[in-house]
Order: structure tokens, then sequence, then C-alpha cells
């Protein structure tokens, strides 16, 4: 299995919380992709009396809608990233009221977020994209520069409360031989959608989205070209909260960023020391944020937490990038967790 | 939101860990359905190249697949409970070789299991139907002393190495003002299949079942007739993975309980002991077990852990139910969780 820590082929421009700072001052408007090395994530902000039922809605559709972080009522701040706002440090945000778009590409959402409102961060697939083209296997609207395009399909999503809708998928296409190893690339990113979930023509039709395809339009996205020796391959994507919270006709403010088109960069190198018990309160790690109660379970979840040690202690260290880029065997910890993201050996 | 510790109605006839003991011994052969206060589980066995696969269904399909505990290789003892073993403590097993199904009801799988095989427990329905039963809204089947109608729909589950494949859904019928509740109720068992995930005749069509339902056919189970004034409401089910695993046509030795007929009984009554750092090691309850590596991390996911600490540490305790029948006190801890089972107050 390879490593889940990837080797950047490139330096990117800034650290994380360089970027993150500069998107605040407005200095960034467009996408960030490829501007750090960091997860990045899609972002829901919601009145809090849907906060239960959205969190449920993510818990019973990992795939669709993988949970990383939701902030206490009112709390802009997010604990995957040092210094963040929720409310400035993405480039363009949209503003809901009442179920309808009311502003679009908002610089900030200083003067909407109330006390009231919860912020939720999803899982999105820029970080298996980077792992994709590292194997030779960048998709073709990687290489075209466009946005991935995306569709929404007929799978029913696990109802949660006031929340259902259907799963949305983005869609790249592969050669047949190609598809086990980008499955295989692909799975280890549990909390960004993980591996395919069809493929192929007859996947295509499965899900419904084949004619679409056909007829070369999207819902999402930029419609691109399958070349005729490959099919498309689908996955969970992080549109699909979205769109269950815009059909479900919430009353009141909600916000998100840009769909399909920005995406949050709050995600700093995320480092997790599973110990078991007894386990060192405070590693003397320079910067060392520990992990708060929000962070959510699932993030440190599924792999390797219960098959490896006695009792189920696990501290979350978030360790800014700024501090460690001259300490590369620091964050060489993990290698079950896609979240172990730093700068390799 | 009522307590999930549910006050039984009536007493068992026996303690779970007599009722397993009974069963080893071949003193009882049919359901276990209402026989002691416990959770009960699907059970399925699997040569162990294929676990890591079946582990990421069930953690892809969290409600059709609730995925409670699996062994390690070879090891058919369980930490959900004392003194069990998976090979002789559910009175009805089937056994599939290379896919096809070779041996139906044999009373224990002691020839079968091999130091190669992994058996996986899924949470199933039962408990939610005690519930139901006790808010007045006790299902038609159980009424009638029938197994609950089940049907393969057209939802896709996300798939997961080897294994794809379709929701099964249980089926029982409500009138539409009664939906709410229902949902309420059952909503709280996050690992025995939750919420809904479809209901009413548009839901049935949407899913794919309503023609079967109209002409008296069901997939698994019994079929039972709907009132005029009632609608199907549609659960996850646990015969989902059973269904993917022979759709898959696994190579060598596979077993499981005899579905939608009989259920494993290993479930005793379990607290979970959450406590911030630093945690006791050996809180001094008689009899106490603790939950070893093995207990799925989603067990005591979801709902408290984070949400409540500030800091991932959780000690799961299992206590047997003989020990505490007299002290009715231990077992209120964890109202969120809904594998509190216990006696009430």
């Amino acid at each position: 299995m390879p490593a889940l820590i990837t080797n950047y082929s490139s330096e990117p421009e800034y650290s994380s919380y360089e970027l993150r700072q500069k998107i605040r001052r407005g200095e960034i408007k467009g996408s960030t992709s490829g501007l750090a090395r960091t997860m990045q994530a899609n972002l829901i902000v919601l009145p809090s009396r849907y906060a239960k039922d959205f969190r449920n809605l993510c818990l019973r559709n990992p795939v669709p809608c993988p949970l990383l972080e939701y902030t206490s009522r009112g709390d802009y701040t997010s604990r995957l990233a040092l210094d963040s706002d929720l409310r400035t440090d993405i480039p363009a945000y949209n503003v809901f009221k009442d179920g309808k778009l009311v502003s679009r590409r908002k610089s900030n959402i200083m003067d909407e977020w109330t006390d009231d409102h919860v912020g939720f961060l999803i899982g999105c697939s820029y970080s298996f994209e980077t792992a994709l083209k590292e194997a030779g296997l960048e998709p073709m609207c990687s290489k075209k520069n466009m946005a991935v395009p995306m569709y929404v399909t007929n799978i029913p999503l696990n109802s949660a409360g006031v929340f259902s809708g259907y799963y949305v998928v983005s869609m790249r296409s592969y050669k047949p031989c190609d598809i086990p190893r980008v499955r295989e690339i692909t799975g280890q990113y549990i909390k960004q959608h993980g591996e395919p979930i069809a493929w192929g023509w007859e996947g295509a039709e499965k899900i419904g989205v084949k004619r679409k395809i056909e007829m070369g339009l999207v819902d999402f996205g930029d419609f691109v070209d399958i070349p005729d020796d490959e099919v498309p391959v689908f996955w969970g994507c992080g549109v699909t909260p979205q769109v269950a919270v815009q059909e479900s006709r919430l009353k009141g403010v909600v916000m998100s960023h840009l769909p399909g088109y920005v995406y949050a960069s709050f995600f700093d190198s995320i480092t997790l020391y599973i110990q078991p018990f007894p386990v060192t309160a405070s590693p003397s790690i320079p910067g060392a944020a520990y992990a708060q109660s929000r962070i959510d379970q699932d993030t440190i979840g599924a792999n390797a937490v219960t098959s490896r040690f006695p009792l189920f202690f696990a501290v979350v260290v978030i360790v800014e990038e700024k501090f460690f880029t001259s300490s590369k065997s620091l964050i060489r910890i993990c290698p079950q967790f896609n979240v172990c993201h730093g700068s390799g050996s």
C-alpha cells in the first residue's frame, strides 16, 4: 500500500497559514487549488436548530458527506487550522435566505454570521486528485484546468430529520485497465469520498446519469469529453450536502462556499498520535495545538485506532505547517490516516 | 428526547448469559427474539483475505451495515459478551462454499471455522422493535408473530473492494400521522439502522419496491398486509451485507446465521464510560470486562464522545447482565448511546 504522505512534486507557493492570511486580506480571490500543501474542505453554515439533523445526515451518508469538523453554536473558528476564521478565509461565499440564493461570490460573511450559526466542514476530493496525478493518473479536467463534471444521481441519501435528497457525484474518466489502481489510490482517502461508487457505462446507467453524459450535460462544473478508450468513473461529491440543504428549504440564513469552484483551505498538516494508555498529555512539539471536542470523532476514525491498540485512546495533535517545514521527520507517524499530510521525506 | 434505556414491560426468561449457554447446549433451536434483554446481531464469517474490504463496506454503508464488532483472524470469541463462542451460540447457521449455500440450519460451525476466518457482527433491528412496541407502535409483523418483510431495493451500496450490491430494507407499515414519532424513536438506534430511509407509497416507488409489495411478494421474511389507512416505512436491513457477500461469489467458506429468521444473541448490557483524560484504568465493577481492540470504534462513535469532552478518551466497559440485575443504578451513564441497554431505573 502506498504511503498516504504525499511527496509533492512541486513546492506550493504559500504555507496554508500564509494562504489564509492572504485570502482574509482579499489578496487572493480565485480557487485555492494547488496554492498550498493542505487538505481542503466544503463549508456549510446553518442555523443551530438544524445542526443535529445535518450532523446525522453526514454520519448516515459518509461517502458523499464526510464530516471533518463542526463548530459550537456561534463559533467561527476551526480547530483544524491555527488562527482561522470561517467567515473570511475562503475567497468566495454564497448566502441563502429561506432556501433562496440571495448573494453570490461574497468575499466574506462577517455580516451574515450570527451567534446562532454552526459551521460544518466536509471533506473534498482535492487530496486524491493530487495523489492520482502523482501516480500518472491525472484526471482530464485537471489536465485541462477545468472544474470536475458533477451530476445529481438517482441514489437517495439516507434521510436524517429535515434532510433528504440524492447523491451528487463527481466524474473523471479512465481506461478500464486503470480503474483497479484508481480505486486503490482513492480508496485510502476515507474522509474525501474514498473509492468510486460506480464506474463504466453500466455504472452510469445504474446511477441515472448516462443520458446526461451522452448529451454533453453537467449539473455542476464543466463538461469534459470522455475519450473513446475511456469510461466514466464516479465518486461521492461534497456538493451533495449543499444540494440537500438547498432542497430542504431551511428557514433562515444558510451560507456556503461557491460550489464546484472555490474550496476552503483550512486544513493544515495534521498529525494523529495514537498511543496506548497511558498517554502523554503534552508532547513537546512547538506550535502543537490540541484538538478539542469539536473535531469529529470520525476524523480519527475508521482505520487505525481500534485495530492496533488495546483501548480507545487518541490524542489529536495539530501541527501548523509553518512549524515543521524544516523538520521533515515529524509527520511520519500514522500512515493509515489520510489526514496525515506532510512534507514527506 | 426519550431515554434510550428501555424499561422492559415484562421480564425476559433468561439472562443473556444463560441464553447463550442454553443455545450452546442445544436446548434452544428457534428464534431468540424476546428471550433475553439484549441487543442482537447479524453474523457473517469470512476468509481473512476479504476482511478489510468487508469492513470498508460496512464503514461506507453504515445504515444497512452497522458494524458492531469484528474478530481477529481465527478468533471466535466476542468481546461484547462474556464466555461467548461465535461457533456455537446461535441456534442456526448457514454455510456457503465458493458462493453456494452448502449447508442450512446447522446447529454449530465448529468444523467449518478455521484459523483463517474473521467474524463480523452487524446491528439488528430487534432493539428498536421493543421501543416501538413500548411506544404503542408495535409493528404488524410483531403483533402477528411473523418475520418482518424484506425487500432488495434499487439503491446501490457504496462499493468497497470486492464488494458491491444493493440495499436490502425491512418494511413495517404505519399511519402517516405516526411516522414522525416512528422516525424519532428509531432514529436513536444509530447502530441498528437508525431512522427509516424511505416511507409512503412514493418512497416505495423511489426505492423500487412498490410493485413487489402490491403483488404481495417479499424477497425475505413473510408478506404482511398493509391496512388501508397505513403506508409502508422502510429501514436499512442487516440482510444487506449477507446478500452482498453471497453476490460477490467469494472463494472459500463463508458462514452466517439463518437470514431473516434467527439472530445472534451475543450482546449483553453494555455500558460505555466516557471520561475526560486522565481516565481511571480499572473501575472496580464486579464482572466488568474491558473491551479490547476489536470492538469497532464506531460502536462508541457518533454521538457523545466528541461533543462532550475535550479529548477522545473512552473506556468501554462491558458488564454482564447477570452481575447487575440487582443494581439497577449502574447502567444510567450514557443516555446518548444506543448500546446502553439495561434494566432502567
